[in-house]
């Protein structure tokens, strides 16, 4: 009874990759790559000790507290193990069970969770909200709003803000831009979640201070991600208003991701966060996929979509290449979603922070070599 | 502790509606109507014996056998006292938990149910499906689908096509739009329900067989509305294979949608089905709104949109005409919604079977005297 | 596809009820019994107007105003047509979504609305409490919850104790003992629910106030029934503290439970509760039951189990006797639930504001010539 | 912004845990321990492959096909970070939204998930069975039963029977008392489910294959623990008929439960399963438990109820004692459930794989000098 491995149907080829195959030029996504050695070094550490379950370990306070230094202000954290969790959680805090949440068209909450938030949250509606390079405007919002006139109770009121930091096609809001959302969202009386599932890239990239991109943009709760940068499977839920949290910690255990060893994810974090590694791993991927743009952007019929600004690369290329690619060993996914007008040819390339030059160059050969 | 009328916030005017007031002009909504004096009289009639609760009375089997008649097929029904219920429950029967639910982007069950559908299927994701209109087409439907390629267990499924007959709009699906739209739902996988609040006015309008839009065109599970046209809550789900109910009882009693004295609807239905009263009705409304309609549309500065085909009208009146004629006691709401071009100024005027010529010719007159 | 008739299965005979015949001696549910005149003809009175939609009309504020008066305090109502809908939907806005839900073991909420509260609620943990008569004690619910301790976030917490006035056994709570019972709830953080299907039966056997076996002896909300008392389908879920309503009337919209012709409902309470004709219809059916329990009660052999305090006698007949009764036309239900020690030998019937007293000496004539 | 450890409240004493304490007479819970060294060295040798995600991997695939080798038979595998996720998503998967659970009342899906099967299920509720040293029988499922009598649809369907193997009282079910509890479910209509966290434990106390405590037993689903035996987050659900798995891939998806990094579950698995280490690991706990069940046992004043049949020793001190334990630097919870005679003075002793002989008599010898 084996599990297929997930792939696309339909028009969409199977990622060419054999059992046992070893893989290289590996740009399918940041989450086939393992922890860093840090991270690692960290659990093994922990495990030594006995500690008190669920979150009662003074590792887990100790990582509270050094979030709260990361944003310059006492903060509530929750662990988890997925950005699903962190995700659906976050919004079922944040909206009443009939509310309306807006997000991005090709937000992962709207098309990557298998209707996830609909369930954490017990029924609110996700709405979407188009925009270009994945990112979502005030102007946008407001739009989509101006069709959901208040008409209690009818509609679903509007609840939710959902920002994805990076977003989805690798691009960055700055601080202006969060603020503006912010501004936007909590003037139609909704609450701002930012989906930092890359948000480690985002503030690698931008160069800025976590905060700035967060509560002091008018953030209210963030989807932070270490899983997809380093840790093996570490997320937090962060509540920049500790008042807030209201009954979070019950959403959670009912939902089955309250952790029993806990010091497990606060390992991961300890280190991912210590001496400034997260910003460093983060970095490294973002620079692999300039180098992977830049490269792939040079060459003739091959198109790079969306600025390259964390560690994705959207790119075309000539018809029937992408076969040809694959069958030469590399891997990475057709990028497929609404209102793309480039689906079809799109594909999405994704570096990590264990890429490196020789793949990225090797792989850039390979398409020059076939045009 | 007095709750307030239901009225838009924001930019919209409340109704001009006092208590106490003589409510003529009344193109606010066919809700506001009383039920025809047939059904009424039929709801005495059956008051006079003792049923057994839940549906186990005779009445309601020969209600059931009516339905079969009507739709010229075997039908499984299922009662119940409202359009929210009737399209939540069929929607909960149609679609896995996290499965897709296409509609058009005004549709009342995304629109006006306050987030019923993700209630009642615990957490389905709807995805909106522009169309001019008010309908949908096979080709915005795969345009949409296209953006939400499969990939399991990621992206949610697509389960269900939901149109409503007659639309939003006041438009209707012809039989082949339908079945062309049956069709592709089919192929992608997908179940098809139909929301019937109208479907009365519909039928009428088409002139057809009730089966000639519904089953034989490819709709698996209709919501057969009777409140809006000559009932005082009667709503029916109604399956055309009566093999796929599944578990439909359970879903109804849970949601507390199981009348107990279900000889009540069944009452309603006898006399609204009997002797095709139905038809009478909504043919009546209909040509209420034609004459409001083409009286409208011949005044300099008023703009109709979209075809009349049933018992709504959607107007444009030159600026600040609208709160005149509010002053002077007609009774109607704006029309907003998504992705609709004229946002702001469009109004809804309905008429009902108890609209009258001459409420219809006075409210023209006084648009006349104000242009 | 005819749908049955509810029936008990496994050892529970059918009712012996033939499709047209004539029904009498029926004891079978108050559900079986039509509206009282004074009720339709309300509505007929009612539907002569052009009412808003959605409970805007005058007589929903009327009869909102005439509540208050009952309760000799200001209430916030919302209207329902289900008992079921009325208990769900207190409970959801009672209950965080993971609250634990204590009520007897034998409550309607626990065993006939098929996990309805759980679906409302978005999964609270209903828990049984046991008790003699259907009644609760302050002692058993200690003694519940001392085998649930406060331990969070694992266990549920106690979040609402939902006690039946009249309970399911046909008996009352005096205002002290729902008055101790509250302060038992309220001591445990609990809120109140009081199920009041049969709550006009209930006040008419104490002769007491409404409002001093609601409020004043501590309930939070009460779902007010109708339609077992005269109503076709009329329940009013009533907040004593209007400042606690929160959401509600968006939960009961989303759950397809706002009724567009509110007023129809509204007719029916401005009846029902005018002139004091509530009382009066449910001291009838209570005096029925009192003629019906002391008639069986002076046969040999037959055990009348519970005082019969309002309209439902709990009774064991001699083995083989209850097919006799139903072979001659008698309908009553085999009464089964968990914790009863006559479980297989126990019958309720119940009397209604139509039961007369021919009926019911014919029934006791009936088993006396079986005896 | 600290979060308070896990303590229970009111009557009962916190853990007498500083931070920064050396712990040692733990016996608190088996979730305090660590990983074996096995495990964590499995996950860092994974950990330097690049899998595809998602259970992609073949690590995955090789780590099913173990467990199929382990239960001798085709399974279906899906691997979930914490008991509670197993155990919700098991039962959401075995019961409708609507249907009965039945349970031990004090197994872990009723006390310790926060109301978790209700939420993953959509509603399901969770009915309560007694029974001593914290295993159902037959009679007991039969008899709860017969106090729901199937009368569709207003009673919730029974749906599933869910047993914990070993039980929360710390002891087992042996082969043939699961074929009884099997059959009696499967002969009522309900699925049987096993909530196996401490399964290995189960397995190594009875010495008999994994099979015949399962699917040769008739349970169809398996919630198997690794975390509490050795493992850092790795639990699994195991269909005993693949052809049954329906949508679980969906539902794990959509709760967050699927994660994203799968090979790491898998590494877990992969060495714990591998040369019987799991039996190993659980035989020593399971021993521990044995010595200091017995040393305990032949003390004056000193009461271990239950059977000590595998890690978890329950235990009565004399009147004061524990606090003078805790305060001498000994870890244990009181133990507090429903139904249980020795409320307000049981403690809970959990032994682990890593729990010495020293540690134990070093607490034997505390209570001897107490005495």
């Amino acid at each position: 009874m084996r599990r297929t491995l997930f792939v696309f149907k339909g028009a969409y080829p199977p990622l060419g990759f054999a059992e046992g195959e070893d893989i290289r030029m590996n740009f399918a996504s940041d989450n086939w790559t393992g922890a860093a050695r840090q991270v690692l070094d960290a659990v093994a550490a922990a495990n030594a000790n006995i500690y008190p379950a669920y979150g009662g370990d003074e590792l887990t306070g100790a990582v509270e507290a050094r979030f709260a230094e990361i944003f310059d202000r006492d903060v509530a954290v929750f662990f988890v193990a997925t950005g699903g969790a962190a995700n659906g959680l976050a919004l079922s805090s944040l909206s009443p069970r009939y509310g309306m949440i807006l997000c991005h068209e090709q937000a992962h909450v709207q098309m990557d969770e298998c209707a996830g938030p609909e369930f954490f949250t017990g029924g609110a509606k996700l709405v979407s909200v188009p925009g270009s390079c994945g990112k979502v405007t005030p102007d946008a919002i407001a739009h989509t709003l101006s069709g959901y006139p208040e008409r209690p109770p009818h509609g679903a009121p509007a609840a939710t803000l959902s920002i994805t930091q990076a977003s989805e096609c690798g691009t960055v809001y700055t601080a202006d831009e969060v603020s503006a959302l912010s501004a936007c969202a909590h003037g139609a009386g909704m609450k701002v979640h930012m989906d930092g599932a890359r948000f480690a890239n985002a503030v690698a990239a931008l160069g800025c201070a976590p905060a700035d991109i967060t509560w002091r943009a008018g953030v209210d709760v963030l989807s932070f991600g270490g899983t997809k940068n380093g840790c093996l499977a570490a997320e937090a839920v962060v509540f920049f208003d500790p008042s807030a949290v209201s009954d979070f910690a019950f959403l959670r255990k009912r939902a089955g991701h309250l952790i029993s060893k806990s010091w497990f994810i606060a390992a991961q974090f300890d280190a991912y966060l210590g001496d400034g590694l997260w910003l460093r791993l983060a970095k490294r991927a973002n620079d692999a996929a300039q180098r992977l743009s830049s490269g792939l952007a040079a060459l003739d019929g091959v198109r790079v979509w969306y600025p390259t600004q964390v560690n994705e690369v959207f790119v075309s290329f000539p018809a029937g290449l992408d076969e040809h690619l694959r069958a030469a060993g590399a891997h990475f996914y057709p990028w497929v979603t609404p209102g793309d007008p480039a689906n079809g040819t799109m594909n999405r390339l994704i570096c990590s922070f264990l890429t490196t030059d020789a793949e990225i160059d090797a792989f850039i050969d390979l398409v020059r070599a076939q045009i």
